[in-house]
């Protein structure tokens, strides 16, 4: 298998020109008027898949955007592989930051920018190529199934049920993604922890109108003053939250544990440095790896009320809003969070306003387990390919389908990631190594093979 | 002058027309889009002085939007009356809730739907059809000038500087405008108290770019979370502002004054049924005409950071920012208190984050001395037109401009206005009852007879 690399250097042209057909299909998720772009986007990876080699290749329809399942089986005997995408990505506001259209891809310094470049176009085409190649080859060691989502930026609210539905179908031995990211360039590691996610809206609503600030200021409430103060109360001065019970299911580390976790390489001048902040802020008694690995959060991720234009006008606004994300370990569960926040929320609100809480949506945090095959064999082909042995992390995101995944089907995901922190996913000119793309396509190519090795 | 009924019925049509020519164009001044709609409103403006019946009417250039200026010099022995009056709007967002377009004034139940029906479109072309009667019927018994800016919503910022280098020209025995509001239908009043303003925009800056809530919240300073910590920090539970000496200039009235201030009608059970509060809010100890009237605030006007459209995306914005405003009461400085302000706001930021403040406008706030002959004459033509003597009372808003007029040309102004609470203005469906257009008409006709009889 040591013409991998020829291979990819022969074909990187294609490679690219194909992932950037996906890249441009502007797949937003949240966003409605974008419905069209989820079908686009989910037939140029069918027609992607079948190139590959896949025998089959469908678009099935769920509740929410359309499911890709293309599948290759050439033995029983041999183990199963699922590989999970997803082909839809996040907002690209404010344009204004883009330094390139943000869905039309282009390699500066070895870079792929664009929105979806590493999440999570980039990312689960190296999974296409590594296949095609193992099929040209003859070489592909174990039945492969693709399962690409068109929700997983929206916290995935249609496949579980989709997933119960094709349980059978998608009977598999392990579940692999590229979803996540490597500690840096010359460090990979594998995920093997995520944080779940509980994230709501909340609308604070005085007078019936915007009301003149100089008529009615300082005789009625104003709810943005009010929305202000709720918000403040909701985290105490090092960031604590202060929703009762909140902290109620969330499991300590022991010792070794957090030392175990704070082996991973960090260097806090650099993070500062890359951020451009002068400190850090967060939960005292912690360091920065626990703060987004073993710790919630509650973070308001949009705030919006009044005037906003240029200039200024006096006004007192009927309504303020916040959108409200809090990050959860594993044993917390998301839904008696978001209950909790609800409760909590409607409790502090003053007489004088009336409060609305809407639950936007929510996942399980999950925790893989490192001695299991997959994890082993993801282990040594990104140990071959980077000639070190990778670090299991705690991430802090959320990828809501994998606990899911645990729960309906029974089986475990490895997060095999090759995005790297400064890859600015979810922001503006999020890109892409086309290093790492690569790397990938020769790592996944190994993990097959170990796999199959290891199953036997 | 008995026949100013019969002149407004026969000419109620035309009278409607001109006016909704005017308010057609679409004259927002904090806007920069609007810039040429604003040359074109005064143009509009400077049409009907001259049709009027003014002896020159000259559109005048100043640092900012021209100013329109228009007069009749009948008899150099008589007094003379400057009117002053703004062609300027505010601007219409959310134009969602407005039930008919906000520049295409249409009249639903005797009410004119419109941006800048009452405030101050409306308004100030109550002068120019009593002036137009007056001059028709050949009973002027004032020298009448003219004055109509274009940057009252914004502050005034440019007509101070444009006044000191047009005081002779301007000079007058008193400034009437209307501009304000009246009680209600049945109660008259005359404002003459005016409350100042200080309005500022501030910036929070976490990091150097929008970050993902999960692999970086909890451990770098989310901006949203810390500007609400910020503004929920500048006023205590009962809405008493926070900021060092910030209360030192205010002048307290003393029981008497109180009394008399509390004499105006007023009913806490409707006025929260009409804004369908719960409750009222504010400084405790003082009763609601208090709050608005002698008592200074500070109100977010506009809130907005991260994530604002529909569904959910999971960031840590870079920056949040607020627009606050703070109405001040006579004897408080606008520029002490923004600088007040702006001193208080950067010492309380947190080191992990940068904040800017930015002054985006101020103004003096204004007593209008009740003993003069403007006030007395304002006093009883409203008596006659409507049956009782006006009530004189505080207004909570701020007319930059008419402490400038008293300062720059040691000139009183006269704020005899006809809108209503109910009208909406710098809100969405701002609206004026035809019927205080037609009394503002009769009302200001009688006020030139009563000023020159008490100026013999």
């Amino acid at each position: 298998m040591s013409d991998i690399k020829t291979y990819i250097k022969e074909n990187e042209e294609r490679f690219l020109n194909e992932l950037f057909e996906l890249i441009r299909i502007p797949s937003i998720s949240s966003s409605v008027e974008h419905k069209e772009d989820m079908l686009k986007c989910a037939k140029c990876w069918q027609k992607h898949l079948l190139a590959a080699g896949v025998d089959k290749a469908e678009i099935m329809p769920t509740d929410g955007n359309p499911v890709v399942y293309g599948e290759k089986i050439i033995d029983e005997n041999l183990p199963v592989v699922l590989v999970y995408g997803h082909y839809d990505v996040m907002p690209v506001d404010p344009v204004s930051e883009w330094q390139s259209q943000p869905f039309e891809p282009e390699v500066r310094d070895g870079k792929i920018y664009a929105r979806g470049a590493d999440d999570d176009k980039g990312q689960s085409f190296i999974h296409a190529k590594a296949f095609e190649f193992l099929v040209k080859t003859n070489s592909l060691p174990c039945n492969v199934k693709f399962l690409l989502e068109g929700e997983e930026e929206i916290s995935s609210p249609s496949l579980p049920e989709w997933c119960k539905k094709n349980k059978k179908m998608l009977q598999s031995d392990i579940i692999i993604l590229s979803d996540t990211s490597m500690i840096n360039q010359d460090t990979p590691s594998i995920t093997c922890g995520l944080r779940g996610l509980a994230y709501l809206e909340v609308e604070v609503k005085s007078a019936n109108r915007d009301l003149h600030s100089g008529l009615y200021g300082g005789a009625v409430a104003n709810p943005i003053n009010v929305l202000a103060k709720m918000i403040a109360s909701l985290t105490d001065p090092q960031g604590c939250i202060k929703i009762k019970d909140f902290y109620k299911d969330v499991i300590k580390l022991n010792e070794r544990e957090r030392k175990d976790l704070n082996k991973a390489p960090f260097n806090l001048t650099e993070y500062k440095k890359d951020l451009n902040i002068e400190d850090v802020f967060g939960e005292e008694g912690y360091t920065t790896i626990e703060r987004t690995g073993i710790r919630p959060t509650l973070d308001v991720c949009g705030i919006w009320g009044g005037y906003t234009g240029e200039g200024a006008k006096t006004v007192i606004p009927s309504t303020a809003y916040a959108k409200i994300s809090m990050r959860l370990v594993p044993n917390q569960n998301h839904k008696t969070i978001a209950q909790l926040f609800q409760d909590h929320f409607k409790s502090i609100a003053p007489k004088y306003v009336k409060v609305k809480v809407k639950n936007l949506h929510g996942g399980q945090g999950y925790v893989t387990p490192i001695h299991s095959s997959g994890y082993r064999a993801a282990s040594k082909a990104l140990r071959d390919v980077y000639g070190k042995t990778p670090i299991p992390v705690r991430s802090g995101g959320s990828i809501s389908i994998i606990s899911a995944f645990d729960e309906i089907l029974g089986i475990k995901s490895i997060m095999m990631g090759f995005g790297l922190p400064s890859d600015a996913i979810h922001s503006a000119n999020e890109n892409f190594p086309v290093y790492n793309f690569h790397k990938g396509i020769e790592a996944v190519t190994l993990f097959y093979k170990y796999f199959a090795e290891l199953m036997k």
